[in-house]
């Protein structure tokens, strides 16, 4: 059957070459890096070499790199670590509206514990604007956590603009890079960031991995208590299988992102272009250049999201409403209702991510079967008017 | 060359059923649980059987079980879970002192929310005592965690004596279960608990998943805030492969339980007696009988525990000098404190943990080189005097 994955965001399948690198981690190099023996020694190292490679990816130094579970780990360990290591300094923290709900539930969190937060507005396009993020910082502001790049919606903040405010402000600033990590380039020092967190799924390594950049000597409240792994940042015993493969998939993505960027935003393009042309009534979300090159997202008008995703699904065809955390809460997306969709326009929110591995044919396939399941799901519609709703 | 690996408890292979298990989780089967499609769903799906299996191990519900990325995980989501979600009723908790770091680190992270902490002495054996605890409970008492075994000691607590304690003044009880899931029968509601731990990499997973059994319907803050993962309680794509592995051990510890408690135990009994017979001066430590079948810890009388490590690793023999996690922080080990060792008689620790796949044959060359190298030590020993020294 044909078909075409364009859910990347969501998941993508281990490459073989980190499936091959994690395996000797399970049932023959399976020391714990924390005891005293030779094994324990020589996994330590390969854990070090690994840290050397995420950092290489970002161009971060291997003592800057604290491995976690997830991106969402990280970002809870920057967010919840970072402000509860300062609280002494003030209460109060900035996060922006379209925020990942791992960070929007860390600040949620931390106004429990008598923090104070501002939920920072986007424009339509989904830009935080620095200088409305400059007058929102008090003197109590102890840290600013802005996303990257938003995976609903595609957008690229502008982070370094962002981190230049924080810098002379001395405030800590924090992005979530899970969405931007292993598909455009990304490098914590042009950033300028002091946080910075990044997901396995995102470079094609195994679920179950993650890590957090931190400025070397940044204090951090642990988020997992325990012994004296991670310089005693983050306890229990390292995935190590894990983390080989968050090592390995960093190598691949430096070797290969150049070509990955060009290829993938050929065949966004391409999909976008179709659309365009062959499909009325639709609303293209997030900024039309400032955005990750194999993400298009945009809303349907007159159609559900979910009927369509099903309609495709049944043709072989992966796309999502949103994020893959958010799909399942049967709500209006916050992302799309922070950017000014109305509420049943959003409900025809649709997300294609590319990645390398996507050929021309599957854009074509996907082109092809979008047009009709669209124009099927208008013709059952009560209110599909066409052209004269808009 | 020879040689016997006895340092289960801080690392096990992953067994080949377990690795069969998660291969096609990485390339073929890489859905998101969290995606509205059919890949999502089936692996939805998946996810849930794991959770009936770890759940049946331990007589538990599958509603019951979240999964984490460590036992370390699981103790921290317990314990500032439970604490943080009631601490409107009170902010008095109890641990006992020889608890894991994961457990005490948490307990001291809640001090500086400004809950009071008491860490409650234990016995020579190190038993925890209930009638003890039921007089440090208070009014404003909220949670009591208490461990399953100790790893380093092995003695077993009296769980359904101090739980009776608990459910009488209405109070939470968490039981750390890592050193004793897979290792002896544990049943959540015969030890009548409402929080328990449990630790891939004792059960011969992978390292980087874990799980807490959770009474239904327990509030719990969650730890790592995000999606609608794992029911709200815990955020982050779900570890797929590793939840599998973990599902597929836990299936496998079920069936295969009974006759490992009595291999492992004939075989520590067989190292104990040979130790007995033929070195002097040797202080076994935890209880005699309460302990973890296949563990064996004891102190030698004027020696560096670290130096017998490295003899024995020289000849092929793993075994460690306490926890894995404590074992490189280079001070004396407060389990062995808290136990009255004296602090030269603890740097003498040494622990072995035996598991289904060690043979006579490997006890019997690992007694054979203790014995050697505790004569070579206690010969270049300034303070071995022999025999009168006791």
């Amino acid at each position: 059957m044909k078909g075409a994955y364009l859910d990347h965001a969501s998941a993508t399948p281990v490459r073989k070459e980190v499936i091959e690198a994690m395996l000797p981690y399970f049932e023959q190099n399976y020391g714990n890096p924390s005891t005293v023996n030779d094994m324990g020694f020589k996994i330590k190292q390969v854990i070090e070499k690994q840290r050397a490679k995420v950092a290489e990816l970002i161009g971060a130094g291997a003592e800057e790199i604290i491995f976690t579970s997830s991106g969402a780990e990280a970002n809870n360990l920057a967010v919840k670590g970072a402000a509860l290591a300062r609280q002494k300094k003030g209460k109060h923290i900035i996060v922006s509206a379209i925020e990942h709900n791992s960070v929007l539930n860390s600040a949620r969190f931390l106004e429990r514990l008598d923090f104070e937060v501002t939920f920072l507005p986007v424009d339509e396009d989904g830009l935080v604007d620095p200088e409305r993020l400059s007058e929102a910082i008090r003197p109590e502001t102890i840290l600013v956590s802005i996303m990257h790049a938003n995976n609903e919606i595609g957008t690229i903040e502008p982070i370094s603009e962002i981190a230049a405010v924080c810098r002379e402000k001395e405030i800590i600033f924090h992005t979530d890079a899970v969405a931007t990590v292993g598909n455009i380039p990304v490098d914590v020092n042009k950033l300028n960031v002091d946080l910075l967190s990044l997901s396995g799924v995102s470079l094609s390594a195994t679920k179950g991995v993650g890590a957090l950049y931190f400025r070397k000597n940044l204090r951090l409240m642990p988020l997992i208590h325990g012994g004296i792994q991670e310089s005693g940042r983050r306890g229990g015993t390292e995935n190590v299988p894990g983390i080989v493969g968050l090592g390995r998939a960093s190598e691949l993505a430096l070797e290969e992102l150049p070509g990955k960027v060009s290829h993938v935003r050929r065949l966004r393009d391409l999909l976008v272009a179709g659309i365009v042309k062959q499909i009325e009534q639709v609303k293209f979300t997030g900024h039309p250049e400032k955005r990750l090159p194999g993400h298009a997202s945009f809303c349907v008008e007159a159609i559900e999201g979910e009927a369509l995703i099903y309609m495709l699904n049944q043709e072989g065809i992966y796309s999502n409403t949103g994020s893959a955390c958010a799909s399942k809460a049967l709500k209006t997306s916050p992302v799309l209702v922070a950017i000014g969709i109305r509420p049943d326009l959003a409900q025809g929110s649709i997300v294609f991510t590319i990645e390398s591995s996507n050929r021309i044919e599957e854009i074509e396939y996907a082109l092809e079967k979008l047009c009709l399941a669209v124009e099927k799901l208008r013709s059952i519609s009560p209110i599909w008017r066409g052209k004269a709703v808009a």
